[in-house]
């Protein structure tokens, strides 16, 4: 089992944030990546079509043999976790929230958090129930207060490679400066596509600790592998990526070269595959 | 068949531009309208996958005994438009791009016609082909020069509703003002979404006469139905829209509410329905 792959999936380029993070903290591994872009974007989708997706996606990573599985999708780990745990069985599923949400309450001094994130992660509360649960698991009580916002034009931006225009400034500004307001010292940047964003958001929020959700979850899979004996002892060289695999299940002209510019490593051309 | 209806489809809201103009040329219609928002939106996907998407509405209408089928979407018009007519057999067919391309070709003074839209329309040459094409059947030659710009950040725009925001503003600038550099007097609103960007194309373009497709298809539609004696006998009441029944394949909390502003009339509750 030590040489089988992990396997993340999400709607679409997003999760790559996340791949990216694996990649830097578990360099050794190899990574199957399923980005499901024939039905891309889940985020205003309902909670009903967004399980019936994830389950075909699950399905798709558990006929790889992947040791285990990675929600790198805000919106999925919000809606559906329990889904895809109960087809994954006994293979450990890693979502996005619980991890970023342990960093943010470890991270805040002044118990005041931000979350920002698609329309759908957002009217779920997942992030504030989690971080109200966890600090009240930690302290007996919890005085942290979550102050929540939804940025539904930052995807559309960041697919554009918008990164730095000042039309995103401006709409970055109109959704973060409530948030600075509040006296935020921690946000969880609650969409796999905002760590592209980051320097524009630092920008904004200049002394407030970004928690980059792929990271959080890439350190939480590292202790849950190394824990079961499961991190793989082959030596591979992370940078060259060709330790990754990516399968789409749909595959437009500019996709590959969006791909490799996010990464940011070079890889094998996608593979298109139906679920 | 006179009172069968007439089925229109869409990935999504934009086709809702174009249900508005044909309940307004032909009131005394039935209509049905497919919006597949489970896959939502087809303009950044292959032309594979939207005509395997393309063949799935078709039959919906087809089943519902439609008496035509309306291709509520330029980019399904652009690449799907044969798929549509083979399945649809000797239903008529009408899809968004000749009604548009003639009407643009009618009325440029100086032969010089814009053309806005998706970047898989744009990219497919479509609109520039056409009214090439239609000018050089009815003149002979063509001396109509075409230029065109893909403006992909508009759909994201219109579906927040933003449709007067300094940032779509700056945003729509620079998309518009290398068309308004050509010196082009007619411009083709090539995305069923943007006629609910017009006050603001019209500001920025303000002596540029507007093709709105929707409205040029309705016209075509209208004869068609006349020729074959196919127009309804019935007396509805358009404004009502008691003679309009949706379907969506994913029914997300805000989509009613975002139909009945879009659409300005009062609707039944959408149906959800599997393709």
């Amino acid at each position: 089992m030590k040489t089988e792959p992990i396997g993340l999936f999400d709607s679409g380029v997003g999760g790559l944030s996340v791949l990216k993070q694996f990649v830097k903290f578990l360099p050794n591994e190899s990574y199957i990546y399923l980005g499901d872009t024939a039905r891309v974007p889940y985020g205003n989708k309902s909670e009903a079509t967004i399980n019936k997706y994830a389950e075909d996606c699950t399905q798709f990573l558990i006929n790889k043999g992947v040791k285990m599985i990675v929600v790198a999708c805000n919106t999925l780990s919000a809606v559906a976790l329990d889904t895809i745990q109960n087809i994954a069985k006994d293979i450990d599923v890693v979502g996005m929230i619980k991890p970023a949400a342990s960093d943010a309450v470890r991270t805040t001094y002044n118990n005041k958090i931000g979350v920002i994130g698609t329309r759908a992660t957002i009217n779920s509360n997942v992030y504030k129930n989690a971080i109200l649960e966890i600090s009240s698991k930690n302290y007996g009580t919890s005085e942290i207060e979550v102050f929540s916002q939804e940025c539904p034009l930052f995807v559309p931006f960041v697919e554009e490679g918008y990164l730095n225009h000042p039309a995103i400034t401006q709409i970055a500004e109109e959704y973060l400066l409530p948030l600075k307001n509040k006296n935020i010292d921690t946000l969880v940047l609650g969409c796999t596509h905002y760590p592209f964003l980051k320097q524009l958001i630092s920008h904004i929020l200049d002394d407030i600790t970004l928690i980059d959700t792929g990271e959080s979850a890439a350190i939480v899979a590292l202790r849950k592998l190394a824990k079961k004996d499961l991190l793989s002892d082959e030596n591979l060289t992370s940078i060259s990526g060709r330790n990754v695999k990516i399968f789409v299940t749909d595959y437009p002209n500019h996709f590959f070269s969006l791909v490799q510019s996010l990464l940011g490593f070079t890889i094998d051309s996608p593979e298109l595959v139906e679920l």
